[in-house]
């Protein structure tokens, strides 16, 4: 674990925040879904109205990997939760411990403002899924993520109130 | 549709909500997993630091249904998106639209502040999946949602940086 650290990103890091995310869709297989741009990343981060926070991991000084995050919200509980929406560690710096790493600081931020879970969404093929399950993650099977994007939501949108 | 509007919530909703919440709960035959308390719901809807907002459907004037939701992020889109975390109307209430009213302004609400997408979880027999179906949702079936909370978040936040 020397020279391996963790810190939250700052705007500076935006550039290398969308390089990471480059890496992550590639290794996803999902190159052409990448529409996000560093302006975005900078606005949507560090801006006036964030709507994410992002952990950077860096070894020997250089950032090899990432681990984005938003406040999700539990009525159960009565608390928020964080969500992650990605964690990447480059391929070449993997066995690290950065993953982990990452996870663990994420931890503690959920433990420090009082967060009653960490959750993520995983592509069934990914093999983090035996990382995340040697971390204690459940996979909540019963529960099916549904989206709307694109026509049909504007459609909706666009609908009038009769 | 007469006598039936959509609005956002206010503080004053805060016990409307926390009713509904657990509504939803006996209908997911999930009750005893309701811990939230009035002062949480007005904490975390309508505080300082608010990590929700809520919509409310109202039919002559009383509340029938609920839609809480909070920002969620796409990296690839570079844009926020809006994430359902309850969506509930109550059952002598179901057939006046309600549902596709708080749905509708949610799409609403979701063009006009840029997001890229609307996402929800449902339990697999929920009879709603036909309704998000309607609605022109897609379950994203490669996606798979894990959790982790209690013990084990305890246990990684607790870990120390070796």
């Amino acid at each position: 674990m020397t020279d391996l650290s963790v810190r939250l990103a700052q705007a500076d890091d935006a550039s290398t925040i969308l390089r990471l995310i480059r890496e992550l869709a590639a290794f996803e297989d999902l190159s052409d879904h990448v529409h996000a741009t560093e302006a975005d990343i900078r606005r949507d981060g560090f801006g006036q109205n964030p709507r994410f926070e992002c952990l950077i991991a860096e070894h020997q000084g250089e950032a090899i990997g990432f681990a984005l995050f938003f406040h999700s919200y539990s009525t159960f509980e009565g608390r928020s939760g964080l969500f992650l929406e990605d964690l990447f560690v480059m391929e070449q710096s993997r066995g690290l411990g950065a993953g982990r790493a990452l996870l663990r600081h994420l931890a503690k931020l959920a433990r420090d403002r009082g967060c009653a879970r960490l959750e993520l969404s995983v592509l069934h093929w990914n093999p983090a899924r035996d990382f995340y399950h040697r971390l204690g993650f459940q996979h909540k099977e019963e529960w099916l993520p549904y989206r709307l994007d694109g026509e049909a939501l504007r459609s909706l949108a666009d609908d009038p109130m009769e």
